[in-house]
């Protein structure tokens, strides 16, 4: 938005420095969220933990929740991309919104550490309207627009869908739930979206496309 | 179930003190939690508003959270049986759920610090299987068992309607959805549940039934 800027000069060695420490506090924080829970941990634990003096955590995050916040954006930001890619093939809008959504309940299981972290409401309502909220908003609308879907509100609907998607995932996370999880709520999903009962049931029921990342290998079913 | 237990005696002078401190500092808890919120509400305010030395609040309750969780489950019964009472005469058990999911949507709007107290995920999980939860899972099954919903997954319609109902109290709390989101919320759950998309329409359009309770006169549409 800066006129004058055409772009960045290079980076100072300060700069790169500064950089360098905000990534480490940031894995840092990952590590500790992960291991203990975002409310366990302080924030001299996690200076600790990246070896920096613990004033410089401020010279980047002003608070607990703010580093908080960018871990769970850049999580969702990377997972995000995760699903564009395994649902770039498909051609039905309604199998793209059911793999992206059976993705996340089964993340869920698999992953329980980034799950946890999404279904704190407090930060995963402000990360929803972003990275995944945009992606998800961008798939309902061509389902929309193609006549695929057929919905009252379109902004009702997106919250409908993500609202049960939380509550899946967090009964999950609690081993509430058994391991069709993912097709009984993505079935549900697609009612909300206009599909018929066994529509909905036969997209739901498909096979997931493959993730290919290792990382996601325990998503197969 | 303590076998040798007729009745309860008459309390002693010391236990009715000790409720009514108890009740004084739950009332003193909802009084501040609404009007600043339970994150800047400090337990030694909650004893200054009830007029009790810091350290009773301690022989009633463990925890701040713990005072929360009262107030919280309180207000959901409180709620649950007004909807209990406005739903008790409808036969058709689709607007029993629609009337339930639209009151509390019209809730959010007109009694925001309900409402806030309720999207709070790490505190409406545990009532939502309290309170609440109970109501609406009774009413999910009357509608299963009389073949008027039709899920493939009773444990997952519940959650994906719930879930749906908390981010949309949440967006109407946010002021970010208009005057009929309570209709149209109610419409995309009775889809979940089985209904078409013509029949959920015409089900979520009908008037509410009246709220007598004069302190839920705002929710009139």
């Amino acid at each position: 938005m800066a006129t004058g800027a055409i772009h960045d000069p290079a980076p100072t060695r300060g700069a790169r420095r500064r950089a360098q420490t905000r990534a480490r506090l940031i894995e840092a924080g990952r590590t500790l969220f992960a291991r203990q829970g975002v409310d366990a941990t302080a924030i001299a634990e996690i200076t600790e933990q990246a070896d920096v003096g613990f004033g410089s955590f401020y010279n980047h995050f002003s608070s607990k929740e703010e580093i908080v916040d960018v871990v769970v954006s850049e999580s969702l930001e990377a997972q995000g991309r995760i699903v564009d890619e395994i649902t770039a093939h498909l051609s039905d809008p309604a199998e793209v919104v059911a793999v992206a959504h059976r993705y996340f309940v089964m993340k869920s299981r698999s992953d329980p550490i980034l799950g946890w972290l999404l279904v704190r409401l407090d930060v995963s309502h402000r990360v929803m309207t972003r990275a995944l909220g945009e992606r998800a908003r961008r798939d309902l609308d061509r389902g929309i627009a193609s006549g695929r879907f057929e919905v009252a509100d379109a902004d009702v609907a997106f919250l409908d869908t993500a609202g049960a998607l939380l509550l899946v995932m967090r009964a999950v996370l609690d081993g509430d739930l058994g391991a069709d999880a993912d097709r009984r709520h993505a079935e549900g999903l697609l009612r909300i979206l206009g599909l018929t009962g066994a529509d909905a049931q036969a997209v739901a029921e498909r096979p997931l496309p493959p993730v290919d990342s290792p990382r996601d290998a325990t998503l197969e079913p």
